[in-house]
């Protein structure tokens, strides 16, 4: 899967590449894997899995907590807070478009939603489960989700495997059309204000869209060291080289700082920026990023520009409807 | 708001009182405080402030978390968990019907849904907000709850007051109307199985409905003592007598252990249950009950017929739309 690697970087320090993602418009349907044909029956079961705080151990994190849908798909915090208020080191990506990532967590250490949704639910500092055998015993427990898995899967389908289906099922409906940039790509030059059209080229020109590229703005699954330039100053500030990313996966020392390439769909909406949340604004974020990934120091009218036309990515959001979570009654599946 | 506590524990122990408040189904309104008129507006913002973790300090703890409405109304743990995962000592109460007590938490010492919608908020253990003035200033940074102020209160509205007679609003639509028992004192008789109706028969005939009285089976804003009965062997398992109830608030050793009478509607979803969270099973928890507040050792037919007529008590959920939280484009409130 890192293949592209090599590429990328050369694409991403070529400043004079042209906007080759202008004018793609963000699906309204992500494709789904051989094995995990989206149903509405999945669909259903996986919003709830989604938001059941009963698949962490002490019942207090669900995926929604970190990753929450009734905001821009994260939590505005640097670090999430996962069971017992404990804190990793980076900050929540998206779940709004994740379906368009080609792999998953910053690092990419995942190759679809399915191995991702595995992930959060047993790490200690996350949703702290003992172990996948403990959280198919505890749903094992709740008859509403007896019955939703049969209607998903079949009889007796509770697994690791199902319940990482059906959460991807549903994160695969997360999507979201029709921001002022895909109107403005679908015709409607009034979609965007002359200021986020101005921002838009200038993405363009500088090369922010040689790695941010694609309907969804994040390369399609590529690579990128990040920072690129090395800057004292603000690694000082920052401490962006703290974690190694991928390097922290691999053990190679050539992969040291890179990261699998953010989504820029609904950034706006995701602050504070960067793999560890150190960037309170988008307009700071943007700053540097022209500095550290491509060396130039941007005017002031250049950042506001640029951060205009990201606001410009912000999508619709599809109404929910907010599931009712199965019952235990008379007794209760935590200790 | 207290007056009515010596007749009330007079009317406990009389075991001969009649059920007086079967056939009583449970309205389908909530009456709103002549300050708070409930309006559409009003309804739509609590809503939104019911979720929205940026209530809290962290950003990680809405009512929602403790107060689950995808859930019974609580979170089915002993002890909530607030902020940093700290945990206090009693058990989150269910907000569905909560409009239908006359006071609001374990020890009344609530008079609205407005006044408790105030505690939690700023409780450093619960939501850990430092003071009212920065939850205040925190959301007059959000331009979405800016326009959603105006739309419910008028223009600058954003303050203490407003925001929590949102939240009592939007709490006082969380109603779960009918249960099997509604429909059984509606007229269908069949809505009720034998059992159950034996098991609500016992109920009368042991006295419980003499405190657990009412269209919400809570007494209506009555206190009671509990336990009534000194039993050693229990107290060493459960620590019921630990917490003083009302005297924590009222430093009153005659309130000593007096709590307010908890509604039973859906009490089946609610386990574990009493003040503290001790004990997992609400057949254990009828079986408790009895021995401790009426003195009788019930036989676990019995225990079983209540517990039967109690899962009758579960009403039907209104079906919500998630409601989608303001953003703050570009940054985080939080830091």
């Amino acid at each position: 899967m890192f293949k592209i690697r090599s590429l990328v970087t050369a694409l991403a320090l070529a400043g004079s590449i042209s906007m080759a993602s202008a004018w793609e418009t963000l699906p309204t349907e992500a494709p789904a894997p051989a094995d995990n044909a989206t149903t509405a029956e999945k669909v259903e079961l996986g919003q709830m899995l989604y938001h059941d705080p009963r698949l962490s151990s002490t019942g207090t994190v669900a995926c929604a907590s970190c990753h929450n849908t009734m905001l821009g798909g994260e939590d505005n915090r640097p670090n999430s807070m996962g069971v017992h208020g404990q804190t990793g080191g980076r900050s929540a990506p998206t779940v709004w478009n994740a379906a368009f990532n080609k792999v998953q967590f910053w690092d990419g250490r995942a190759a679809s939603l399915e191995d991702q949704a595995a992930g959060p639910v047993t790490n200690p500092i996350e949703m702290g489960m003992k172990s996948w055998d403990d959280v198919v015993a505890r749903l094992k427990t709740i008859e509403g989700y007896q019955q939703a898995f049969e209607k998903a899967f079949g009889k007796d389908a509770i697994s690791k495997d199902s319940i990482t289906k059906a959460i991807a099922a549903y994160e695969r409906t997360l999507i979201t059309p029709n921001s002022p940039y895909d109107k403005y790509a679908g015709g409607d030059k009034s979609a965007l204000t002359e200021q986020q059209v101005r921002g838009m080229e200038k993405m363009a020109e500088l090369g922010c869209t040689g790695c941010h590229s694609g309907p969804a703005f994040n390369g399609a699954g590529m690579f990128q060291k990040f920072p690129v330039m090395a800057n004292g100053y603000f690694e000082a500030q920052y401490h962006f080289k703290k974690d190694k990313g991928l390097a922290e996966v691999s053990k190679n020392p050539a992969d040291e700082n890179l990261w699998k390439v953010p989504t820029l769909r609904n950034i706006a909406l995701t602050a504070p920026y960067f793999h560890n949340g150190s960037v309170k604004t988008l307009a700071q974020a943007v700053t540097l990023m022209a500095k550290l990934q491509l060396g130039k120091d941007l005017p002031k009218e250049d950042v506001a520009d640029i951060a205009a036309f990201l606001n410009g990515l912000t999508g619709e959001f599809p109404k929910q409807n907010m599931p009712a979570l199965p019952a235990t009654p008379g007794t209760t599946t935590l200790n």
